[in-house]
C-alpha cells in the first residue's frame, strides 16, 4: 500500500530535476524528439536563471588557458539563434535576443592594458574585436562618460532577456506535452540497489519527491544547477563537485519619457572591478554582478548594491537617472574546473546537466542538443567531450 | 433617492480625511476624549508616515532662524513620551521609543564648522549638545570611521519605529471606537453653498468619497498630508500651500547572527551631504534621506540609493555588510515657511492638521492634542498660534 501522498501512477520515460533555463530546455528538446516527460521543480525554476543577465559572451577574463571551455562556449553561441528562432515559432513570443555587440570600455590605463590582453586573447581564437579611443566609444554609446579611456567592440558577444527566454522555454516545453510536477526531486532511485544509496549501481527507475511521492522513469536527468549536489543516489564524487557561487546584481529601468540611454551591453572595468549593464528593448538595464563564494546566501548586501551603482555610474553616470526596480541575487553552479558536467553520471541512466557557473543562458542551447543526443542514445557534439562526469569521478585524474 | 454607493447612513461627530500619523493621532484622542469619529483613507495611511525613520529631532539646520517652529517642535517632543506611553498601555505593543540621543558626526573639517554653527544654535535654544573628539565618538559608537573628524552628542534627540507607532495608533483608534472607511475624502460638503465650491461659507456636513459615499458630519479635518490640497471644499489659498519633498530612504538589516553595529541614532554630514541611521531594537538601520522637489514622484532611483549608502559607508563602514532590506520613497508635505498647519480654515468646520514636512512623526503628538481642543471648543496650546491655516489666507502677511 503506497504511503500517503505517493504519486505511484506517474511515470514517464524521462524525469529532469531542475526547471531553470538547462532543465527546461532540455524537456522542450526531449519532448519535441518524441520522449515522454516529467520536470520537477519546487518553484518554477525560479533560481539562477532568473537573476541572470543573460549575456551571450563566448569568452571572459576567467576563460584564460581554459581552450576546451571556449570551444564549447563558441558551439553554444553558434547554436543560440536558431534555437531561439524556433522557440519564437513554436511560442509566439519574443526573447529579446540582441546582436548589436557588446562593448567593452576601461576606465583608466590599468583596466585598459588589462583588456587588451583580453582582445589579444579573443583574436588568437578567431573572434572580432575593433579597438576604439573614448571618443569612438562615446560615438557608439553618446551617454558614456568620457573619462572612459577606451574601449573595444566585440560584434559576437550578444544578449537575450533571460527571463522572457526562460518563460518562453516552458511556454514551449508545455505545448510539447512536456509534464511539471511542482515539488523536489530528493533521490534517484534504482532497481535492485537501496534506495537513494550512493553508487548503487541498479539500473534507475525513477525518483523519490520531497512531499512523498515518487515518479517511475529509465532515466532521470539531474539539472538542479547549485543544488544538483542535494539529490540523492547521484555518485558521491560528483555531489561534492558543484559549489553555489553567489551574484548579486540590479534591475534598473528607465523614467517613463525617458529615451533609451544605451543600444550595446556595457562591459567596464572600473579600477579592476568589473561592471555590466545589459539594456532590453523594453526599457530594463541589468547591472551585475557579484562573485562571492558563501555558501547558499541569498541576501542582498548593501556593500554590492553601492559597488554596482557606483562602478556603472563611473563610467554611464546617466545610470543615476535611472529607476532601481530590483536588487536580487542568485546562486550559480561552480565547478573545480570552471566548466560544465553535461553526459552520464555512470551506465544506469542517470544524466547530469549542471554547474554551467556563469554561462548557463549561453550554454542552454546546447546543452540540450547535448542531453537529448545522450537520452536518445546517440553522441553530443565532440565539444562536449571534456566535459562529461567522469572527469570528477576518476580520483581528480582530469584536472 | 440616493446614487450607488452612497452611504447615506453614515454620520458621525467628525470625519477625519488621511489615515498617517496625524490623521491617526487626532482620530484615537478625539474619540477618547468623547467624539463619534470616521477616518477615512483609501490606502490605509501607507504614505509618508511608513516611509519616515522616526526621528524625533526638535532642531535640524533647517531651523536656524524659525524660533516658532523651534518652539511647537520642543513642545511636540516633550508630550511625545507620555504620549508614546499611554498609546503602549491602551494597546499592549512597544512602539520602539529610543532616547539614547543622537550623535552627530562630522566628515571632514568643513563638515564640523557646520556642525559647530548648528550647536551653538541648539545651545541658544537651551538644548544639551557634548562636544567629542574622533576619538569619543568611536568610544561611544565602536564602528565609526577613524575618518570621522568629530561628533557632538544630543542626550535629547530621540527615535521612534515608526511603523510599530503608526501600527499602534491604528490599534488605539480601533479601540477607542472609531470607525474606518477605505475611501478617499474628495470633497468637504457644506450646508447652503454648492457642493465642493470653493469658499463655499457654509458649515460643513460632511464629506464626499471617491467612490461616490457621503459621510455626515459636522467637522472634518483634513489630515491628508501631500494630498491635503486635493479635497474639494478647502479654501483655494490653502490647497496650494502644502506641496510634496520627496524622500526617498532605505531599510537595512542586520544578517543573522551579528551583533547591532549602533546604539545612537548616527547624523552625519559627509562633505556637506547629510544622512542619517536610525537603529531599531529589532536589528533594522533606517538610512535616510533625500529632499527632492520632484512633484507626486515615489520612483525610487539608483543615484539615490548610491548616494545614500555611499555616505552611509563613509561614516560607518560596516554598513557594506548589512542586507539592504527595502527601498522606498514618501512625499513630505512641505509648506512655504517650513512649519505645519494646524487649525480651522474658517468658521465653517473644517479642521487642517498637514503641512509637518519633515517633521509628522515628532508633531503628531502635540497636533493631536492642539485637533482635539479645537474639535471640543477649546483653545491649543499658544505655541501653536503662529501655524494655523490664517497666516496663508491674508494674502501672505504671515510671512
Amino acid at each position: 500500500m503506497p504511503a500517503k501522498g505517493v504519486l505511484v501512477a506517474v511515470t514517464a520515460d524521462v524525469v529532469i530535476a531542475g526547471g531553470g533555463v538547462i532543465g527546461t530546455a532540455i524537456a522542450w528538446r526531449a519532448a519535441a524528439a518524441g520522449l515522454d516527460v516529467v520536470l520537477a521543480d519546487p518553484a518554477h525554476g525560479d533560481g539562477a536563471s532568473l537573476v541572470a543577465a543573460g549575456m551571450l559572451a563566448p569568452v571572459s577574463e576567467a576563460l584564460f588557458g581554459e581552450g576546451a571551455l571556449l570551444r564549447v562556449n563558441l558551439l553554444a553561441l553558434a547554436r543560440f539563434p536558431s534555437f531561439a528562432a524556433e522557440l519564437e515559432q513554436v511560442t509566439g513570443h519574443r526573447v529579446g535576443l540582441r546582436q548589436e555587440g557588446t562593448l567593452a570600455v576601461a576606465y583608466d590605463a590599468g583596466d585598459y592594458a588589462a583588456l587588451m590582453r583580453l582582445t589579444a586573447f579573443r583574436r588568437s581564437a578567431g573572434l572580432e574585436a575593433e579597438e576604439l579611443d573614448s571618443r569612438a566609444c562615446r560615438k557608439l554609446e553618446s551617454f558614456l562618460s568620457p573619462d572612459v579611456h577606451g574601449g573595444v567592440l566585440f560584434p559576437g558577444d550578444w544578449s537575450v532577456d533571460n527571463r522572457r527566454y526562460a518563460a518562453a522555454l516552458r511556454q514551449a516545453a508545455a505545448a510539447a506535452g512536456v509534464r511539471v510536477v511542482r515539488d523536489r526531486v530528493t533521490a534517484v532511485l534504482t532497481a535492485g540497489g537501496a534506495d537513494g544509496a550512493d553508487g548503487a549501481d541498479g539500473w534507475v527507475r525513477g525518483v523519490a519527491l520531497a512531499e512523498g511521492g515518487e515518479i517511475g522513469a529509465a532515466q532521470v536527468v539531474v539539472a538542479a544547477g547549485s543544488w544538483s549536489g542535494a539529490v540523492d543516489g547521484v555518485p558521491a564524487a560528483l555531489r561534492s563537485v558543484v559549489r553555489p557561487v553567489k551574484g548579486q546584481l540590479l534591475r534598473l529601468r528607465h523614467p517613463d519619457g525617458m529615451p533609451p540611454v544605451l543600444t550595446h551591453t556595457i562591459r567596464a572595468t572600473v579600477r579592476g572591478a568589473d561592471v555590466y549593464l545589459v539594456p532590453r528593448a523594453d526599457g530594463e538595464v541589468v547591472v551585475g554582478a557579484t562573485q562571492e563564494e558563501r555558501g547558499p546566501d541569498l541576501t542582498v548586501t548593501a556593500g554590492a548594491v553601492h559597488d554596482l551603482l557606483h562602478d556603472a555610474m563611473s563610467v554611464l553616470p546617466v545610470t543615476s537617472e535611472l529607476i532601481l526596480a530590483e536588487t536580487c541575487a542568485g546562486l550559480r553552479p561552480g565547478t573545480p574546473d570552471n566548466g560544465p558536467i553535461v553526459g552520464p553520471a555512470g551506465p544506469g541512466g542517470v544524466l547530469l546537466a549542471t554547474g554551467h557557473y556563469r554561462n548557463g543562458i549561453l550554454m542552454s542551447a546546447a546543452t540540450a542538443d547535448a542531453a537529448v543526443a545522450c537520452l536518445t542514445g546517440r553522441a553530443p557534439a565532440p565539444e562536449w567531450e571534456p566535459f562529461g562526469p567522469g572527469r570528477f569521478l576518476t580520483r581528480q585524474g582530469a584536472r
